[in-house]
């Protein structure tokens, strides 16, 4: 067994300990892979103070085999998950702990259905993504070459701005490019907004093409080694205009204003008024529609959020995206994102591309 | 308001009526864009019996207006979606029912605190999927153009299968083609596996590079006008035993006998149990570790679901996959998936590879 697992495990079993909790039900993918290394697609991973089992379905027989960093049981089940999870726990009559944020509705029935009362069950939250929030060396230097991997992705598809070219033929052209850098896959789907689309902040790929004078925003990540990565640019295509000048400097300034007050021991909810401010003191308030920045890592979306009145206090090892924008209908949008590491000592920006205003 | 929004919501309303709900939370994101047109990453559809009111947040503000196809009063949320929700509700005093197996335990405790004693919540299960089980003329098409989008792209790669290629490099290829083929996206994360790889029914492509006499297995679907395609080939790179040359005849018997047993008013579980039946007839039976096939469209793991037990019976308008394969640990695996759309009075393969046994 790994003593990175080992490690991960025994701070789990503390947390269940410290609040009397016999036995976790860990069914959100992401958390089952970095408490036991399985990858698949549909499992559930049972943690109690002395033994681990993992249950999955045929499809996954072999390659949980393969992956499992940590001494757990194998059980293989025949039909629905969380059926078996049930009877599986059924003769145990314990306290089990479950993920509220993770087990719907109709999940939480069938598996109080298939223990009977004897089980007590207990919603619990971010007992794993506590764990995870905070990264251990290894992660963040993973994080780091996923950072540059997109960063460098970013640069090689710049050359290829040229008026004429669809929003989705570059998409398509940063996906294959990642991967062809060695990503696993893009982190989420790839943002490519032209003109005035780019007033949509989570804007889909389309097939309109890029004229001159227009705005170009691109938002793209990868996974590699598990972990991904979160990058914004926003260049221009043609000679802007001042007030898109003033626009792209009041960002990058709001943009410098939160990475300076992004540090250990700093309140998540202060590093999203640090941009606020910023924008809002350039009259640009109202254009910010969404909050400044998430934590990230094996997930694109993690804790802490920094967001307006969030009271999470930042610590060594959260990594963060630091992502103010403005948004302007029928004009167009400027966001500007880093991945940024806290360390206990300082910040380090993770990701690796220029930050001056572009014209293509 | 287009004639299909209508009839999708009349449709549902008159399965609100027939349970004395008075309405229905909406939070699962395809059942959204399904009833709306709404694509957005974050929502909440509200129907009553007259009303439709749409939540989301500042992000999508624009994107709401444009592409809403119903007249859905915007509702724009500046917290938690559930807790906006929850506060719109307050007041109504009425029955509402929710989507037992999309909303977790967490939400469901967010929601009941928000609006108070006075809203009564039902779990419902499959409102809006039962619907979307049903394809019209026109998303039956999406799903042809979308399916024949991934054959293309199969053919255009296979040549690309020299020994030394990577597994990821086969991916992204694949990935990037059909992009260029007008996909909005792959359908899911594109499987290539090489050689005992194979033998892993859900893999991902890997820096493995493929030796001549080896089994390829590709797993591939595209997004095209919001509708998923699915479709699995798997070659022999080299000179096949006689023992490969029979699995796959054996699976290929399977497919073709689970096809000949889809139909409307067929058991679901009658169209798994023919292709097992096949495989078992060969000595195979313990090799067949998944199911024969799931409904597809809007996402790709959609109703009905054809496997062991499932007591559901087809009915025009269902997209299905039919995937039977055998997977041999240490040796490989052999998987043939179509995507097949059941008419009134026959059924037609959406999806055209060959499926020849192919050496190359």
């Amino acid at each position: 067994m790994s003593d990175v697992y080992v490690h991960r495990l025994r701070l789990l079993r503390a947390r269940l300990a410290a609040k009397s909790i016999g036995a976790l039900l860990i069914t959100h993918l992401p958390n089952i892979f970095y408490l036991s290394g399985f990858s698949g697609d549909s499992g559930a991973l049972l943690v109690d103070e002395s033994r681990v089992a993992l249950l999955t379905d045929g499809r996954f027989t072999v390659q949980a085999r393969q992956e499992l960093r940590i001494g757990a049981r194998l059980v293989i089940s025949r039909g629905p998950l969380v059926k078996s999870v049930g009877e599986w726990l059924r003769r145990k009559r314990v306290t089990v702990g479950f993920e509220a944020s993770q087990v719907t509705v109709a999940q939480m029935k069938a598996l109080r259905r298939a223990t009977g009362p004897s089980t007590r069950w207990v919603p619990l939250t971010a007992m794993v993504e506590g764990l995870r929030a905070i990264k251990d060396a290894d992660e963040i230097d993973r994080m780091r070459r996923a950072a540059r991997l997109a960063s460098s992705t970013l640069a090689e598809v710049l050359p290829l701005l040229k008026p004429g070219v669809r929003e989705f033929e570059i998409a398509a052209e940063i996906e294959y490019r990642m991967r062809g850098n060695g990503a696993e896959g893009p982190s989420f789907k790839t943002i490519v907004a032209f003109g005035a689309r780019a007033a949509l902040p989570h804007a889909r790929p389309t097939a309109k093409k890029l004229r001159k004078n227009e705005l170009v925003v691109l938002d793209l990540g990868a996974i590699l080694a598990g972990y991904c990565s979160d990058l914004t640019r926003t260049v221009y295509v043609g000679k802007a205009s001042s007030r898109i000048r003033n626009w792209y400097e009041a960002v990058r300034q709001a943009q410098g204003a939160a990475i300076a007050a992004t540090r250990s021991g700093a309140l998540a909810g202060d590093i999203d008024g640090a941009a606020r401010r910023v924008l809002a003191g350039m009259g640009l308030g109202k254009y910010f529609i969404h909050s400044t920045g998430h934590g990230l890592g094996l997930e694109i979306h993690e804790d802490p959020r920094l967001a307006r009145g969030q009271k999470q206090l930042l610590q060594a090892g959260n990594v963060v995206t630091i992502e103010p924008g403005v948004y302007v209908q029928g004009v167009g949008g400027i966001r500007i994102e880093d991945d940024v590491a806290v360390h206990a000592d300082r910040v380090e920006v993770l990701t690796v591309a220029p930050r001056d205003f572009l014209e293509l």
